[in-house]
């Protein structure tokens, strides 16, 4: 790979910890694993990361920040039904784009376990729930919400058509989120035959 | 409790097995917890089981049992919408049934792995596949269903959402699988305000 600036030694860490949680699971990856694969002392792990899960934290933190750019636009909308469209579309395409980068962690226990103390995601949650819902959130719009975020798992994890072209599944996905949520078609989007 | 015929010993140990996995976890219990919870020797539990992955099947066999009849109920349908309005209705009634008898083990790895191996899956599956989606599947109905079967998780994980009475959440449950599936209500089912 050639020479490489001091400062592409955190990224370089975090493409390395990706590529052996892939290998070899996240449970059974060490910061010595690391370490060794990336040919540098423990020490140079330490430098930037202290612990596995402050890495497999900053794995993942591209999707944390797209997550939360999302929410911000999407909060910009005055309307209701552009707020909800704007981050339905907004989050299918975050799970589109990371599924083949992430995959490895996708499903992992150690992960979800992780993501689940995550201390920013009650915010996230609450960010969610407002923009949906609103501030007084009744049962009719959270349990579709709810089945949509955590039914979109669902399809990608069907073999048949995670295959699909990524196109055609996210056109299947937002068809789904607005049936759930029940919004109207935007101009100019496809209509199926 | 009083003494109890014979043919009550398997029914006694499957309940005794239901009650210590939900209080130690399905991992933690062995043959052996089970045969000294009910004052028995672990020749009297093997005499009805021979391994703990059988007595997990025999506990959840109710839920398999009534998912096949509901399955044979929704096939007798000429219609499609008749089809999918039954399995929709017998799938929430079946999972809001179970959720407080099997709580211990929903969301268990060890049950999710022992259930992912049932060699029935794989017929339900094809029979709700047909079901829904007819001899040649297409992902227009398929991502809808996933996220359906997949989502129906969500709002029973959700503390809030679980603690609704189970008419509320049976009709919002409902709703959202007939605005997935798109099916129009029945005539007589309540409408929203």
């Amino acid at each position: 790979m050639g020479q490489r600036k001091r400062g592409d030694g955190r990224e370089q860490l975090l493409e390395t910890a990706l590529r052996l949680f892939g290998r070899d699971g996240v449970e059974a990856t060490s910061l010595q694993d690391i370490a060794d694969e990336m040919g540098v002392t423990k020490a140079g792990v330490y430098y930037h990361f202290k612990t596995k899960d402050e890495i497999v934290l900053g794995v993942v933190e591209p999707v944390f920040a797209r997550l939360d750019a999302i929410l911000t636009r999407a909060e910009a909308h005055r309307a209701r039904s552009a707020r909800i469209e704007e981050f339905v579309i907004g989050l299918v395409d975050l799970v589109l784009d990371s599924r083949i980068r992430f995959s490895a962690l996708m499903g992992d226990p150690y992960v979800a376990k992780l993501i689940e103390q995550h201390p920013n995601l009650i915010t996230w949650w609450h960010r969610i729930r407002m923009l949906v819902a609103g501030p007084d959130p009744d049962p009719a719009t959270m349990v579709p919400l709810l089945i949509f975020l955590t039914g979109l798992g669902g399809p990608l994890n069907d073999p048949q058509l995670a295959a699909l072209d990524n196109a055609v599944l996210r056109e299947h996905l937002l068809e789904s989120g607005r049936r759930l949520l029940q919004l109207r078609k935007r101009a100019g989007a496809a209509t199926p035959p």
